[in-house]
């Protein structure tokens, strides 16, 4: 029986969004407590996470306020640890597929993930230029090329699944509302690139993660947008 | 029962000794095939490893010579991701702890490995700088501060121990040597400064890590000594 669960997250963070659908898969109980990542409180360093990032978790301990760490429960960081960590603990949501070599798999397109979409998204994001635009169009190409030709990435919905949803998911807001450094109508453009018929397992592999139970209950659409407008949209101007 | 195991590999290479530390720990039956780095067979790519990188390894399939692999065989790819999949097909060698907390601890172990001492060590291996110097100490001192009182990383030999002890045997090699684009002589000064009373804890560390009989048979130390004068000797004449 896993004891008590506190997850410091923030609702524009994809990182954080991974431990929150890996909790949301695992049905477990659990206190969630939103960080302003703006103005974080001072006691979330020293108390909770040294490197002041979310997610982080707290595991065990005493029933405290989450504003009030116990120094008495294990403070664990980093999401894909997270993930792994709450696969871990509920064996039964079946995050990691039960073969050796599935669960190889399904780390190596998580691994994709990190070291190729993810980069070369922020890249563009940040740049916007189009060797960065080119590269991100790329990323997206290899990830669909590690996919079966139906159905989730690795077997059932998994930790490569969520590896990668909540990324697709920001990226798709920043295009459609064109945020981002690239050209003034460049992110619609880019969007109708992942709609061409080559892109096509990749649209039906996109519209399955969005269809997850446990993606819908941790995305804020409107939030993310809100916030993501606030945050990158001066990106344009810096150029 | 696991199937057939052909690990492709080189002696120089850490990421490659992660791999044959965990498939030692695991008293694993399996093939090892050198593959000449500076001079890649032209089908290893195309029938092993598309990134052409060492580890790679090719599970099941029939038997076949290691140089003419067959397709019935999956090959898996990253040394982080070998080493959890033999974890998970020797159970037995418990290469993970049991417990999902000291799990998480291990794995955020590696990660301070991925993303602090290996990039601090190539970096300084690679620039010299006295800057590129401070961060790898930095980063040793890092690792020392994750340690526990005694014992290997976290409890009993793990992944944790797997993903360092190959880059700090090269680290050593490298700095004993006085191989690297620093100043001559200052090799052998970064050394003493690891000697120092400060770093006691990760000295022993580093002493039980040499001691593990899987490290020693997988580190040809003289091997690697002359091949990375070989390789890199040439770096400080390029500063
Ligand atoms: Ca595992």
């Amino acid at each position: 029986m896993p004891e008590r669960i506190t997850l410091y997250t923030a609702k524009i963070c994809p990182y954080a969004q991974r431990a929150e659908i890996a909790l949301e898969e695992a049905k477990a109980e659990y206190t969630k407590y939103q960080i302003d990542l703006q103005n974080k409180p001072a006691w979330y360093a020293p108390k909770v996470n040294p490197a002041s990032k979310v997610p982080a978790l707290a595991y065990g301990g005493p029933p405290v306020p989450p504003d009030e760490p116990s120094p008495a429960s294990v403070k664990l960081a980093e999401s894909l640890i997270l993930v792994e960590f709450v696969a871990d603990l509920y064996p039964a949501a079946r995050l990691l597929p039960a073969d050796p070599v599935q669960r190889a798999r399904a780390r190596f397109f998580v691994d994709a993930v990190s070291t190729k979409l993810t980069p070369a998204w922020n890249s563009y994001l940040r740049t916007g230029t189009a060797d960065a635009r080119d590269a991100f169009v790329a990323a997206v190409d290899a990830i669909q090329g590690l996919l079966p030709e139906r159905g989730f990435a690795i077997g059932d919905f998994s930790i490569a699944d969520i590896a990668v949803a909540p990324f697709l998911a920001r990226a798709y807001v920043a295009l459609g509302n064109d945020i981002g450094a690239y050209e003034p109508g460049e992110g619609a453009r880019v969007l109708d690139t992942l709609q061409q018929p080559r892109f096509a397992r990749f649209q039906q592999y996109w519209a399955d993660l969005q269809a997850r139970p446990s993606f819908q209950a941790t995305f804020d659409k409107e939030y993310v947008t809100e916030a993501l407008k606030k945050r990158l949209g001066s990106l344009r101007a810096k150029q």
